[in-house]
């Protein structure tokens, strides 16, 4: 393992994704990916009392998934990578709190997917560990009542609001395998271009993805055109407009190749979801249910993955804070 | 680097300690260990308006700090592991926003400073880093208001509550050096025992540091005499002596050589801190403060530092929910 150019890590063992899993709410299975994701659930509560004990089931559920469809006994999964975006990331770590396997919680907002993902991949290419779990989790009902506002409230919602994915993504990482192979990492860094409205994420975190994006393809010496597909997490679709606006200032055409997870994940014209998706689950389930069975079926070979964050609060926003954005990015290629 | 035992990590490179750095708040500054740290300061807010970003302030300062001290350019550390106990962990992403290193949200509550360790070693010894910023943030003031109640209301903390420490821990870890060490890593697993009293932090949290303890001496074959020091982060002295008495039903004695950062930062009889300290500062502080100087001076060459967190939130409280806990540790060797 090496570091290249500023902040890419070139594995020199790429590290298989042996299996994934996902789980998807109501609204999700009526979108045009329903037919790609392992489970369709028609109840926001699962039969739980609450949002937050029913986003804990859908995590668990989906990771208990992931594991029996990658025929690994539990105990040979060393760690796992989770997080979500509940206050103190509650769905991972009472989802997870049976599972027996050393734990790392982690917090990247919406980009926690692809962050978990980078971690896992060095433990496992050092040889710290020969399998891990990364998994995470949103919930459109806890989302809205922790972030915005109670949905009893029936508050209107913004042109420019984006739809928090219900659901969870999982996988599992391998020292050997058939592949799709992670290549590739390149953690991002914090940016904040001063953008204060909580009800458009897309524009607070397209810097973010822009500044991972540009840097990924300076360290690696790649043009746009070697990857099959470019696609970031969840900047919908005020965030894609503005991230390829923002390549094509510095003479970067990505239009041919790129979309967003939370552009694809819901149908614009039927949906009402506005922007599009977000929030963790957005990536998490769009990846593991979808572009996974492409980069398996060989229909896409090479596939440069963004996952965006917003590394904001509610108390930060009425305390008069931007929204600083985050977006990490990882090559998967057969 | 290879996994040992259940849930070790042996480093076959050790990782260097290179430098760390401390600022307290004003409380911390009138207890046992005031001199030990980099900067004391007497005022909660630090001329801003809200605890939040005083919060904020005191990470940036404590990892401007490290970073001044240790003589590397800023450009030369390679990654940023960080996190702390505010919602979405606004602490680190707002007080680190300007940093310009590529960063990792990290969240394990208060075992936040030894997980961002944990995975800042493993980026180390393999190659993908050469310089790492591990850095964590707690404020009394914040945490009080978030997890319990605003402190204009006056309410009464019973006899179990721990006092969360105002400060940041920040280290930089680095590929050489004339240590000290880190030689293994135990990450651990999340364990509830069903305690439910969010005033009693440390009951949640010790089944879980037994657990990463018992782990570590199997996994290692070593006995609790081999360190100079066994500390965790934040048990107090409630959950500190109920370690004691677990680690004895399993014929371990502890006593000689364990102590509890959050025992160690304020004086029992005139401070009334109840049971303690706690926070992801209690360990972040008082390791980087005054533990990281003891090693340095030779003064112990051996410490097992085991920092515990409560995965919890005030939200899952309300639903009923018992508190889980985890606990990562490290060796560190001169």
């Amino acid at each position: 393992m090496k570091k290249i150019g500023s902040q890419t890590i070139s594995l020199d063992i790429p590290v298989n994704i042996l299996e994934t899993a996902s789980i998807v709410g109501p609204k999700e299975s009526e979108g045009p990916l329903a037919n790609f994701f392992d489970r369709c659930l028609d109840d926001e509560f699962w039969g739980e009392k609450t949002w937050e004990k029913a986003e804990s089931k859908i995590i668990k559920e989906t990771v208990n998934a992931v594991i029996s469809k990658s025929g690994i006994p539990m105990q040979d999964i060393d760690f796992c990578f989770a997080g979500d975006l509940l206050n103190q990331c509650i769905s991972s770590s009472f989802g997870l709190r049976e599972l027996n396997i050393p734990f790392f919680g982690v917090f990247g907002a919406c980009s926690t997917f692809v962050e978990s993902i980078c971690l896992g991949s060095v433990f496992v290419e050092s040889g710290a560990a020969t399998n891990v779990l990364c998994a995470t989790s949103s919930h459109f009902c806890s989302a809205e009542k922790q972030f915005r506002f109670p949905l009893e409230l029936g508050n209107q919602r913004p042109p420019t609001s984006q739809w928090t994915v219900t659901g969870s993504g999982a996988v599992i990482l391998s020292k050997t395998g058939e592949g799709p192979f992670i290549t590739n990492l390149t953690p991002g860094k914090i940016i904040d271009m001063g953008i204060k409205d909580a009800n458009n994420m897309g524009a607070a975190m397209a810097p973010a993805a822009f500044d991972t994006l540009i840097t990924h393809l300076n360290d690696t010496g790649r043009k746009p055109s070697y990857y099959d597909a470019i696609i970031t997490g969840d900047l919908g679709h005020i965030g894609k407009d503005i991230l390829i606006d923002l390549a094509a200032t510095k003479g970067i055409n990505i239009k041919n190749n790129y979309n967003d997870c939370g552009v694809l994940i819901f149908d614009k014209t039927t949906q009402d979801t506005h922007s599009g998706g977000s929030g963790c689950a957005c990536c998490g389930t769009v990846f593991s249910g979808y572009f996974y069975k492409q980069l398996k079926e060989k229909k896409i070979n090479k596939i440069l993955l963004i996952a965006t964050g917003a590394l904001m609060n509610s108390t930060s926003s009425q305390q008069g804070e931007s929204i600083p954005g985050v977006a990490h990015a990882i090559s998967i290629e057969c």
